[in-house]
């Protein structure tokens, strides 16, 4: 039989991944490709439909109904990407027209955080949950608010830039112009840029990073904390207590009954998660106390935001 | 003819207000009693009866189809009011069913503040807007998230403390308990609280206000800047900053249109709203500057929540 069937895109700073995924949310097919690398963004389209046209071949054109886009600033309302601070392109980006001119489909973008947030409720961690914060902490800090089962779009599609609250008064430059901006703390660069300078300020604390030195990533991070490494713990410690405090506001306003964290520093797991529950609560109003479920994302990898982006076509 | 009439009460710290209005939003008749200075919550519900009660009486009680009431910390899900710092009674409260016991009416309760977005979107300076943030500046702080037209009420109705966001790092003490809350900086308490630290930590600055010194109020501070007082001006500033930075933050999480403001201090109008909006833009991501209405509410005192307090009812 044949089966409808939607692509899937989650467009990261990094990595673009991308899915053929049916209406039960099954994956038929995977793949990914850089999203940097590429002279401009109509050889990043090229090269996109250059490995994604195969797959569609092979399935069988006349399957497909549509491609659901997740992208980092990605807007809802008008499928493009508005000024995103982690991509190679700048401005105002077409892009969902773009990749749907160059597919031949129907094409439906969001914000990456909020497919991830679509995915996780409809086959993720968040099943059954219809008022939650997703967090993505990959290479910036992205978030989707969920209320009723409905994402929170604000009046211009732009809202849910958790990343670009100011957790740090007069903090960190971040690419956004802003200074002290959540993401240049918790994030997967977040955690990796407090390790430099901190190997830089303390240059007598022992720890397995000091060899990796300009070259750190949260993945190392990750594994020298889990070797009970010192100087990893106590990143995961600061790291937790800004991302913890910042939730704090967040719950205040929304008042979610679960967060969820996904993307490569949610890999780390309660590594992270504890400090951000013991940060959060100290700084939560009584009534929302001792409440709110934090789980860690139960699909793997990209999965949460490319079903997350195909759930967009149906 | 004889219309069907709704009931609209609006709890505060200080009074409770209250008005009968009719289905298009007139208010036909309008008191207001003390909150405080009662023995017990069971006196208090006998002088709201032996207020109401005879004004029911005036206007035939059979046209009378419910009593809508704000409350601090109510909660729209239970009708009740849950541990609400700024009111006499403590713990939870089954405020709406004793209203309603008391009234012989069928009492629907929520936030004060959701009460006033609602009243302010429906009859005020929110009409035709459906994505804003409600803030009223009383006693406390509080606030209502519309999205779409509807409340933000999150997993357990108690969506939108905003006054209990950490504005300040170890900050003032909060009657919460937390330290550092918005609503003890940026409300009619907050403001004042600044002026009598200021005045004992700034003997030399030469001000009207001295002469109150320990009896301060927010409309003293307000007359006081009207006459270009210059330590009553930087009072305006100060609570401007920090709830313009704590705005920026909300705005990053919802994207709305508009902020109403609303309640004792949003009557120093653009004293107040200039310095927010200063503070506010500095910190929003580019995305969202430049496109956020900052307004004061355009109903007179009480009405805003009685109006929208009765609106729960139709």
């Amino acid at each position: 039989m044949n089966q409808s069937l939607a692509i899937g895109i989650d467009l990261g700073g990094t990595n673009t991944a991308f899915g053929i995924i049916n209406a039960d949310g099954e994956i038929l097919a995977k793949g990914s490709m850089p999203t940097t690398g590429h002279n401009s963004l109509e050889e990043y389209m090229l090269a996109l439909k250059g490995i994604i046209g195969p797959m569609m071949d092979d399935f069988g054109r006349d399957r497909f109904v549509g491609v659901g886009i997740g992208a980092p600033s990605g807007n809802y309302f008008t499928s493009e990407i508005d000024f995103a601070p982690n991509l190679p392109w700048k401005g105002v980006i077409p892009f969902g027209r773009l990749v749907g001119e160059s597919l031949g489909l129907k094409a439906i973008l969001t914000n990456d955080a909020k497919a991830a947030a679509i995915g996780e409720m409809k086959y993720g961690a968040a099943k059954g949950i219809n008022s939650f914060i997703m967090v993505t902490l990959g290479t910036g800090l992205g978030s989707g608010f969920m209320y009723n089962g409905q994402i929170i779009y604000g009046h211009d599609a732009l809202a849910g830039e958790l990343g670009h609250v100011i957790a740090v008064r007069d903090g960190r430059k971040c690419n956004c112009g802003l200074n002290g901006c959540l993401e240049r703390y918790a994030s997967a660069t977040g955690i990796v840029i407090t390790a430099e300078i901190w190997l830089d300020e303390r240059p007598d604390q022992p720890t397995t990073l000091r060899e990796h030195k300009g070259s750190i990533t949260a993945k190392m991070i990750t594994e020298a904390a889990n070797a009970s490494d010192t100087f990893a713990l106590e990143l995961f410690e600061y790291t937790g207590k800004i991302l913890g405090q910042t939730l704090a506001s967040a719950v205040a306003i929304t008042s979610p009954k679960a967060i969820v964290f996904f993307g490569g520093l949610a890999h780390a797991g309660n590594l992270i998660i504890d400090p951000v529950r013991r940060h959060m609560e100290e700084n939560l109003l009584y009534v929302y106390q001792n409440k709110i479920s934090l789980l860690q994302s139960a699909l793997p990898d990209a999965d949460a935001a490319i079903l997350g982006a195909s759930a967009l076509v149906w």
